[in-house]
């Protein structure tokens, strides 16, 4: 075989990544083992049979040729009116471009902003693909860590210097965040602007979560003086329309960013099936009723942990303000996230994701994802405190 | 706005692309114009319903979360099951990635086998994106050329020149061949197959056309002695089942490159809707009837195409024994593919490709897409062969 290239082969790079926890479950799942699983971030129903009904009307109907690239003009058109109903920024049809997913718009907003080898910044703790996500667009990731004590906010003298050290091109961020369940309040937001226009870098904001939002407001920095021009967000129905296997997404960006995106898209993937994109405007013009149907149960479990949690000394919540989980701050028990998820999943057959599997700023802490059902979530949520209180107190 | 990268700004770099009589040909139909297009590669039907209500069933049976990365496992095994029957190369799921369409996997397999800055080689002429796809790879695309007289088949000696000169990694062949319709006869892809083993080149072959075989057979190169192990396959649904708006198509390769292609799709993509791969599988299973039914009228236009061609002197068909279009050299006419297409789409409302929009290769031809019913395509044939013998009368 010849040389596979370095990129391909170190995507995964970068020391344990936290997920056996996750493969052991559905392992002990598969042999008949009733494990709670509060892994992954996929909701516990299904797509809407309105929005699948529309799918099959718009294929049956014969929109089954090539789309365009850039995204059927109705679905662009919907969009550009959501975001400026939404974020009070201008947006026009030639702001936005349909992806197949989120994940592919934040690989694709990488591969407008850097050159191959340049400094592309990201939030420690993060989504788990994002480091792999910038090896994959040829650039050079640099974690900014942060802290639990600041609810893993970022601070902007951090990003000021690693932008510096590093002649950075770009910052990923992403708020509401998976996986803190943190809302980025606007003094945040402000701050990394600032950063962001002192240090000419792009900044590429996922905001899939924009939908739950459980206390306070999401401000998308896009939205802030002089960023429209420098910001790429990146959307997505998956989580808010409970679409995730549709593969459904888009960016927002400057026109003449758009305008090469398209060309990107037209030479690596060549568009998002017409019926999908025609499912997703359906599913947009439901209106916020729909939207709120699909993120009251991770509203109404968040309340409920949290009334679990507020009693607790041993395990701590991180203040959170939305998205649809929870990070909780082990390190009174002296496990690291690893050891406790893998004891916790041996003693109780209840899976969570380490800390470490997000970065080593959430280090002796845990993600509970909030989906699976009220009942079954508050048992293991007061199965999970007794246990982490049973191993202090054999200390 | 921060600068765009370089390699997102270049993309469409190159010169004219005689996309404009494309766009000038939709511009008429809008207007109201009766334009006979001859110009893309779309089926002029729609996707089978039976395909689509295996679809439709699968999602609104729950098949709508996210779809495992790879791809799901009947349908891997489905098409390792049929290259294994069609080639006689053993292949198992784990030698197949599914991928978003043949153009994603064209994409993914170049990230896999070049580093960026990378020399990428290309048969000159070519499909229109290929050029694009190894920029938007970070590659440095170098084409091949062909001669008209060859019938545009490769040449050994021009590969391994270029594969020296530029210290080249890759060599991308698509047969049977879109713009030229040549399925490379056995010699061909032997010499093709020693230049790259004698050079260390992966070979990315793209065969998704390799359902459309008018004459002789397709030689899948990877079934060559040492070659499984070089060779990346891209494939896809659109043609051969005509589903092209569906984007679902696979890469084949060495166990190892696909792990590393599996980890790529994880940060560029996150997979194909389940209920697409549920789709492709079934059409996968309607078995040899139905892909020829797909492939008939091709085949029935090409003949016909055929007949009428060898009476003429000014134009000429390239020998063509496979795909859905024909290559013809109007060079006795004095103008341009270009010059040619414009004049035929004003004087008989006629719509074809110029030859230079696949390459310089190709200038002094046009291609046609024998992608109207047949009485159309022989009526608009017929006046495109008076109106070429008109030019020459004229001179």
């Amino acid at each position: 075989m010849p040389q596979l290239s370095t990129r391909i082969s170190t995507l995964n790079a970068g020391g344990s990544d936290g997920w056996g926890v996750f493969y052991r479950a559905r392992k002990m799942i598969a042999q008949g083992i009733p494990v709670t699983e509060l892994t992954i971030g996929e909701h516990d129903i299904r797509t809407e049979h309105s929005i699948l009904e529309a799918m099959a009307a718009s294929a049956k109907g014969g929109h089954t040729g090539y789309a365009m690239v850039p995204g059927i003009q109705p679905l662009r058109e919907a969009i550009a009116q959501r975001v400026t109903d939404r974020t009070g920024v201008p947006t026009t049809p030639d702001n936005v471009l349909i992806t197949p997913g989120g994940q592919s718009a934040l690989f694709s907003a990488h591969i407008a902003a850097l050159s191959p080898g340049d400094t592309a910044l990201y939030i420690d703790p993060y989504y788990a693909t994002y480091p792999g996500t910038l090896r994959a667009a040829s650039g050079t990731p640099v974690a900014i860590p942060t802290r639990s004590k600041d609810a893993f906010l970022p601070q902007k003298s951090d990003i000021t210097a690693a932008a510096k050290a590093h002649s950075a091109k770009s910052l990923l961020i992403n708020s509401p965040n998976n996986p803190t369940g943190t809302v980025y309040p606007d003094q945040t937001l402000q701050d990394i602007a600032q950063a962001c226009i002192e240090n000419d870098l792009w900044l590429i904001s996922d905001e899939v979560y924009d939908t739950q939002i459980w206390e306070g407001h999401h401000l998308s920095p896009r939205a802030l003086p002089d960023m429209a021009d420098r910001t790429l967000v990146v959307g997505s129905m998956s989580k808010s329309h409970a679409m995730t296997g549709s593969r459904v997404g888009w960016i927002l960006g400057p026109e003449r960013a758009i305008s090469c995106l398209i060309d990107l898209a037209t030479t690596t993937t060549y568009g998002v099936p017409g019926y999908i994109q025609d499912a997703a405007l359906f599913a947009l013009t439901q209106g916020p009723d729909f939207e709120e149907k699909i993120a009251a149960p991770f509203r109404r479990r968040r309340a409920l942990s949290l009334e679990i949690l507020e009693k607790q000394t041993t395990v701590k919540a991180i203040p959170s303000s939305g998205a649809m989980y929870l990070m909780l701050d082990i390190r009174a028990t002296g496990l690291s996230g690893e050891a406790f998820a893998n004891a916790l999943l041996d003693a109780h057959h209840i899976a969570v994701m380490p800390g470490e599997s997000f970065g080593q700023s959430a280090a002796g802490h845990i993600r509970l994802a909030l989906t699976v059902d009220d009942d079954r979530l508050s048992a293991a949520l007061t199965t999970l405190c007794s246990f982490a209180k049973g191993l202090t107190d054999d200390t």
